[in-house]
């Protein structure tokens, strides 16, 4: 008998064998996933020679390249753990992560030496820097990563346990540090598995000549999963390096993608690009599933008018992080054409595999109304075990044996989940919520409008009230919003009470290092708008 | 944190939440997916009311009945284990397993009362015996199935460990009583997976608008979890009763049946139904995945005039059964339509998760040259952890930990599997294996004939030379398949000396318990044969 373990050795097996010859694009370079693989073998061979041991932390700081998606295989595959760092972060805080993790290594991208300089002064936990631009680093625990690949070989990867631990990332909480979430190989590969089921059901309905393209970071929550999932599954992968929307426009030009996955300031972006234009052949029929924040129905309408499919999608950092993808539900394929898009451009349904409830305060399951908001828990194959080296947050979010998201959302009659609010970001005005994610979107709606964001202003009466910010593309006043949002309550769509109390314009949104809107800034802003305007 | 358990509710969970009202059709009944599962609900409350306890095994009885599906459910879902018993085995073979199984109840269709009566004076580890049609059962301790159900409530499932045993079931040996293969929650669903993932690529391309009808017994290797499958993903299922080509190509008409699933007689029996003219319309585009035994080319060509898609399947018992479906990998994506329509009836390339590997006798892995036969060793995560109660064949199966399929088979050069022969069933000539099956797949090209084996005969100088049993459709005498043979000798497909020596005509062939064509049989018959020519 063999015990069969459910790691990313056995995805590899699989589409090594079946689908070696398939295209990996990174700039210049075209590699075969047999080639590719090699890679991974060297990089693998190299690390356990330089003296990476079973269980350490290797962590990799780079945009999405080459060597970060073979470190992604590479790492977990020797029975190390990976740390993708997330780049975005203050140098204080990446520091921080490194150090909280306990990193033994870190594989350093040619952008980011000079982190790995001021590192290599404050952090005693790094035996070795590997840079790949190490010609003439000052550190001395460093080395070149070209030289330490020269001697290379082929490595033959041990058998690791499903339940060791592969990956370690950080998430951002609402005061202090980060906290770090972990993964086992066995949750990377049903995660995978699982986001590989719902891509291949209506309406994106994935084939094997589907070619991705992610502007997710590499960093962020394992890039969604789907490039596991995409070499998994044996499809054409084009990793985009730094994101630079020109360079990323002449790659789905020239490699024919065909699915994308973003959050939606970065939709915004590439929509924005000035000379989108002359990309509409490119785009027509272009896949691009949007998530990390709730997706504006305005904007999906202005991809639409360029020939983009837009799909949503709900996730978090502790889920690993794909909890739903808006396919389609056999209850979605009864409804007319305008209702199934709305539908396509909701956060969804669960995945396969994923246990989705949505609760009130008592962990009671709420109705499917549309209209009940609760907090969404979950259980699925994939969740984190807990929050690193604090069991006292573990314990929180994993409170009664549900997954506790912190996020607030109503399930409409067919069983799509609407996000609200996240609970830190709820607006809460005589006791009731505020749905600001539906406030947000069909703002987002009016042509004028860039991008929106509601935030709380605390109000003596109500507790809280909405305030809108509100970056614009051509002038706009505030009448024409408050009259557009009128509409929306003669039709029965909001509240009037959701109405905000103010409209504030601002130059350009803050993001956060995944660029979503950072509504932490957007409240500081309110409380010297408040100042400025006493 | 709560240890998610891949167990048979998990696949339930998801697809009652989102394909809740999706159809399942048994003869004049439908049902939606929710009162599917109602009635799982309904015969679990049952079955543990009269007293089922955890890790106790259930019999099952029945032809492909809703019943059986419900059990397929129902008795894993409770922590007991389900015994699909071949009801096509000897009365007094079904009795061995049944006691080897240790069954505890037995659930019996209205066809099978005859069965337990007997049963009921001999097997004394049966408690129960839940009778369909029990009204007027002289069994002392039965119960009649719809009384036992009238009481029933709605079940509260507990969590079952995905390690826990979900089925046995029996496999035949070449020599002796069959032998029990068992597996845990956690292999059907992973099965249930990959086979799913397989069946999403091309040329199968599944989507949601699929409909299943399968020709396999419930009670043969879990239906090829194709049960499982349909209906974790949401897919129409159509159940078929008791085998009648008839009521098949009706449901087929009615239903819009588009995927089947069968043994090569099966569909040698279907497409040659009388009247099968007048189904043309519904059989066009038909997907029929065609395992058990290699699909003859011939008999594939046949279906294709009819406007039926083959795609070939390899699997065994203990693999539960699924190695091998001939799905597209990137290398018959650049070959021209009809060698890939070729390839897509060979037994195919590996699901997903399946490792798979043709050895020479001493474990070294044969070049991929369509030519080098060796045996087929896998390792997948649903493989039987071995032979119940008999730790010796365990151990012979799963020597140097990789599951010994006792097949030979040459890999070509693009990774697909073709089956030389079963080990116990290969013709050896002068030290060198005869391909039997291809031989066979040959002979069956041409159009008078029916079906086709091939047997070794001992031999004084080559040790063994080959025997063509032939069925005929209509008139043909041993010259014309001779030159049909010698015209792929000068081509070079086949090899001179594979011509067999002797081509014996019989009225028809005989058939395993799972249809397959029984080799066993026609060796004794060339004994027979050897005997009468002598």
């Amino acid at each position: 008998m063999f015990k069969y373990n459910l790691n990313l050795r056995s995805t590899i097996d699989y589409s090594l064998r079946n689908f070696g010859d398939q295209d990996i694009v990174y700039r210049g370079e075209r590699l075969k996933l047999k080639e590719f693989f090699e890679g991974v073998s060297r990089l693998a061979d190299s690390l356990i020679k330089l003296g990476v041991k079973k269980g350490e932390t290797v962590a990799v700081l780079d945009w999405d390249s080459l060597l970060y998606l073979e470190a992604y295989y590479a790492v977990p595959m020797i029975g190390a753990v990976l740390h993708t760092v997330n780049i975005r972060y203050p140098l204080e805080t990446i520091f921080y992560t490194m150090i909280n993790a306990e990193d033994k290594f870190a594989i350093v991208g040619e952008d980011f030496t000079n982190i790995a300089e001021k590192g290599s002064k404050i952090l005693n936990n790094i035996r070795y820097w590997i840079l790949k631009d190490g010609k003439n680093s000052q550190i001395e625990n460093s080395i070149s990563y070209d030289s330490l690949l020269k001697t290379a070989e082929i490595f033959s990867f041990p058998e690791i346990d499903e339940n060791e631990r592969a990956t370690i990332f950080y998430t951002s909480g609402t005061t202090g540090f980060p906290k770090g979430v972990t993964f086992t190989h066995r949750k990377l590969v049903l995660h995978a598995i699982s986001l590989a089921l719902s891509l291949k059901k209506s309406p994106i309905n994935l084939s094997q000549d589907d070619v991705f393209l992610g502007l997710v970071p590499f960093f962020h929550a394992h890039a969604w999963v789907f490039p596991y999932t995409a070499i998994m599954l044996g499809n054409k992968l084009v990793l985009p390096g730094r994101y630079d929307m020109k360079i990323v426009l002449e790659l789905i030009k020239k490699e024919g993608v065909t699915i994308m996955y973003m959050v939606p300031s970065v939709l915004y972006m590439l929509i924005s690009y000035p000379d989108i234009k002359s990309y509409l052949d490119s785009i027509k029929g272009l896949k691009v599933i949007v998530g990390g924040s709730s997706l504006p129905i305005g904007l999906a309408r202005k991809a639409r008018d360029l020939g983009i499919r837009t799909i949503g999608t709900y996730g978090l950092s502790e889920a690993g992080p794909v909890v739903t993808v808006s396919y389609h539900n056999s209850y979605a394929n009864r409804i007319d054409d305008e209702r199934r898009w709305e539908i396509e451009n909701a956060p969804g349904i669960p995945l396969p595999f994923m246990n989705l409830r949505v609760v009130d305060t008592n962990g009671k399951d709420l109705p499917w109304d549309g209209r009940s908001v609760g907090e969404i828990v979950i259980r699925a194959p994939w969740l984190t075990d807990g929050y690193y080296k604090d069991p006292e947050k573990t314990e929180e979010l994993w409170r009664d044996g549900w997954l506790h998201t912190g996020d607030l959302a109503v399930v409409d009659p067919m069983g799509y989940i609407h996000i609200v609010d996240r609970e830190k970001d709820a607006v809460k005005s005589g006791g009731e919520f505020i749905q600001s994610i539906l406030l947000e979107s069909i703002i987002s709606e009016i042509p004028e409008v860039g991008e929106v964001a509601i935030i709380g202003r605390k109000d003596e009466k109500w507790g809280e009230r909405p305030i809108a910010f509100v970056t614009i593309k051509s002038k706009i006043d505030k009448e024409k919003i408050y009259s557009h949002l009128n509409r929306y309550v003669e039709t029965g769509r909001i509240q009037k009470w959701w109405i905000p109390d103010d409209i504030i314009f601002i130059e350009s949104m803050p993001k956060t290092s995944t660029n979503k809107i950072d509504k932490k800034i957007l409240r500081e802003k309110l409380r010297d708008y408040i100042v400025e305007s006493n």
